[in-house]
């Protein structure tokens, strides 16, 4: 497999996009990611486009094509992806191959989607899964989770507040996120309970957003980008859907994220800043023990000491992440990428990690039989 | 880039199958694929899932992973993937590219789909296009097409009907396709119009259907599987949009064969078998001028002339193509590709090509300004 960068990026602000359709968003994005990449988009060969809800919100299809002749990109292939939460991320990995793979040389991947319509419903797995018509919908999925860590491992529902106190503090330095204003424990732990112990500020909210990279074979990268980015391991596992299975210790994550340190060649130590799939204050916790930045259990008291903050030895969503910028499903996991390329290239502004050469982007997706459905794991670095 | 063999398939017979689930019918083709390549399910390194409507109609999300695990396939990369009609061809494209690139020694590609439900309501290219908007859904796009062949090639509504015919008579040798009983130009004229000149035998049919195909790397499929079939060429191509178009000429579909051909190192008389997409009669006259079977203009006179048929020149559809078998959008262009297997393994039953030894599957999907927005060819050999 060669080696390939990222060349280019393009991200809206996560939020209200009541003007835009998704078509819009997606193609000013990839404008956007042509433009910094320095390439015309007839160099494009191959194009992804990840999104999980516009079938069943719009009853549309085969975006992608639309999204990509906004920015001149036809007459190649292109290919619709989704994989719940981690459409983005799958997407971006099979951009990675199609490079890789020597099969094309530039790659675009774009992430879109419209969340905030009337009616969007509680997020769930599926209408025909049987957990989701038992009433298992996304929210109690991590309840029982936060239950069960609590009860296995000491965790308090004091170091879950903490994280969405956390994220909500790296938004207010990121002028894209959604919801900006500082928040306290006590509001956390006060607010109205969605599953117990999630409550409203537990869960990351809705929001309309796009984002898109172009990839591109090392070996021409430097003719169009002079700082590109090198994706050092993509990966993506499904879980193991053993049942039973340990509610509070993710497997696809543990398996993923030690492929990827292996293809890298790195470990958790190298990482200088994460951005992971903070849905639900439970599953940063959890995504702290998976990826391999505290030992098992420890996931509460890594909060707790500070570790996963700006200026901490290992700062997680610097961005805001899901929690404070909202979750468009089929954007989130590409925007994730986009901040590492920015983190790598000193360019995110105020919540910058100073001197960052490492960066991992997480996410997960889905459940069955308790387990993850799908996780991705990312490394950049420069 | 790595040659690759597909080492097994299956497929569900295409019509009602109302007691079983879309994850039913992806199961139980997965499993017969990998029955039939010989291989344990933990030797398969990565998936891909095919399916356009289930998001619209049943809500259901990560649908491959689910159809995957009834098979005992878990723990590696599982995609799903939508392209409109073309979504299986497509699945089976990045599955060829993920062993062809060294990636992954053995793929598996599943395609599945459920239209026999209650209010599936107007095929359409998705409710925000303007274009479906206006009222442009998918059965008038095509009477445009008919009608302008006619008036440019002198077309007549006799030889649209003898493609239904055609294929009709080869669906009565099949014992999987939906309608089986023979029909004559008549009854085909003079059924109720759908949208002019198309009747309604000159449209395919909803069903539910499934299929799968097992690809391994050439290196390795003998060791599965004595008369594996090559992949000789896998291509996807989206259209140029370019707008006006020529509704009656298919750019999409002459690049993807002629990129398909140099590929191969064929050329259209090197031909056994072709399955296409058939989705109405003036479609398959138009993938005749489209992949060179005749010239520009001629695909009436051709499918008069008997060369497609049964025992003639160059046989098309003789599994009874979408026109009789129906068209479960996600299994089609995977069912097509199995088709072609069984082709060139002499397997085919009564509707068996004798000495078939080069096989071409092609499908097209969905419209952009007059234009075919998505097609894909691909070639198998033995």
């Amino acid at each position: 497999m060669r080696d390939v960068d990222i060349i280019g990026v393009g991200l809206t602000s996560f939020g209200k996009h009541l003007d835009k359709s998704l078509v819009d968003l997606g193609g000013m994005v990839a404008i956007e990611a042509v433009k910094e990449a320095g390439i015309k988009p007839s160099e494009v060969n191959i194009g992804f486009f990840s999104n999980m809800l516009a079938g069943s919100i719009f009853t549309d299809f085969t975006i992608g094509e639309n999204v990509l002749w906004q920015a001149g990109i036809s007459r190649v292939p292109v290919f619709n992806i989704e994989n719940a939460c981690t459409s983005g991320s799958s997407a971006f990995n099979l951009g990675w191959m199609s490079v890789a793979s020597g099969a094309y040389d530039i790659a675009i991947v774009v992430g879109a989607e419209k969340l905030i319509v009337p009616n969007l419903g509680m997020m769930q797995a599926g209408k025909t899964e049987l957990d989701t018509l038992e009433g298992l919908v996304v929210p109690t999925a991590f309840a029982m989770r936060a239950n069960l860590h609590m009860k296995t491992y000491g965790t308090t529902k004091e170091q879950l507040a903490m994280v969405a106190v956390k994220n909500r503090r790296h938004a207010g330095l990121n002028p894209r996120a959604q919801f900006r204003k500082p928040i306290t424990i006590e509001e956390v732990l006060n607010g109205p309970t969605i599953a117990d112990p999630l409550t409203k500020l537990s869960c990351c909210p809705n929001a309309d957003g796009a984002a898109a990279i172009v990839l591109c074979v090392s070996d021409l990268s430097r003719r169009y980008n002079s700082r590109p980015v090198r994706v050092a391991a993509s990966v993506l596992q499904t879980g193991s859907y053993e049942n039973p299975c340990n509610l509070a210790v993710w497997d696809a994550d543990r398996r993923a994220s030690r492929i990827a340190y292996e293809k890298a060649g790195l470990g958790p130590k190298d990482l200088s800043v994460v951005e992971c799939h903070d849905a639900f204050t439970i599953s940063e916790i959890c995504h702290y023990e998976g990826l391999g930045l505290c030992p098992e259990g420890e996931g509460g008291r890594f909060i707790e000491s500070g570790a996963t903050t700006l200026g901490g030895k290992i700062p997680v969503n610097p961005s805001g992440g899901l929690l404070s910028k909202g979750h468009p499903i089929g954007a989130t996991s590409v925007a994730q990428i986009v901040e590492g390329y920015r983190q790598l290239r000193g360019e995110a502004g105020d919540y910058q990690v100073e001197g960052a050469k490492v960066f991992m982007a997480e996410c997960m997706g889905a459940d069955k039989a308790g387990d993850v459905k799908t996780c991705t794991v990312n490394i950049l670095k420069i």
